[in-house]
């Protein structure tokens, strides 16, 4: 089942580093990375900077996986992931995704 | 259960007054501004312009109330918005998420 | 049914042109289109550019036209395309929204 995982980054370095890895272990078939302002509560404050998020193209089955890579690789002790679900996909973009990323 | 929450605003300036506000009021936890185009049908002419977005991270239960609150400030008169589910999420993001949001 | 449909092209020129096509064929109500840089496995390697990203609102029923005209439309021979579902959505938008691409 497709999927895509989310999660974002404080610097585009990072989001590339996390990228190329949950490629280069077959856990994801592309990440798109993109630049957003956010703006957050956190410790009872109101915090305002750029951020790289990471939008990860991958089947429902990698989700622990990929959680512990982006755990392992990212600077936040416990970055913040989680998932959309795809509800409908072209035959040829699910074939390509799970020939990249199924087990 | 956690959610995002969508709309569209004409000037950063605007997206961020909004966003701020669904912060200070504890309506979100936090909130995403991404500029994009738009090319959209109104009134049977295609338009075509800049659109600051917002992707709101909050909770189901809060829905109405970031309705509420978006069109009190926002300068259309009905602003268009609507979610979309967030799937899975890690446990230490949830309750970020419920922390700075639940009622 | 209010549903999101994603696809990408390598230039503006192409993603505007599929936009605008859309529109004009009643098949969307807007189209938000935004640059990302992806990342993706393609026959055994990792490749890495800019993309231009569409985000399609339209309704459910008018997912085989959107794929048929994207397909005719796109430089790829099969584009990858795929859905997200809209949760809520506010009155206002789901009726203009029907008005602007129901059958």
């Amino acid at each position: 089942m497709p999927t895509l995982i989310h999660t974002g980054c404080d610097s585009e370095k990072e989001a590339r580093k996390i990228a190329r890895a949950l490629l280069e272990r077959r856990l994801a078939a592309a990440v798109h990375i993109r630049k957003i302002d956010t703006l957050y509560r956190w410790e009872g404050e109101i915090h305002d900077h750029l951020e790289w998020r990471l939008d990860i193209k991958t089947v429902e089955a990698r989700w622990n996986e990929v959680v512990a890579a982006i755990t392992e690789l990212h600077s936040y002790e416990e970055p913040a992931i989680f998932s959309t679900r795809i509800h409908r996909i072209t035959t040829g973009a699910l074939d390509w995704l799970e020939e990249n990323c199924a087990e």
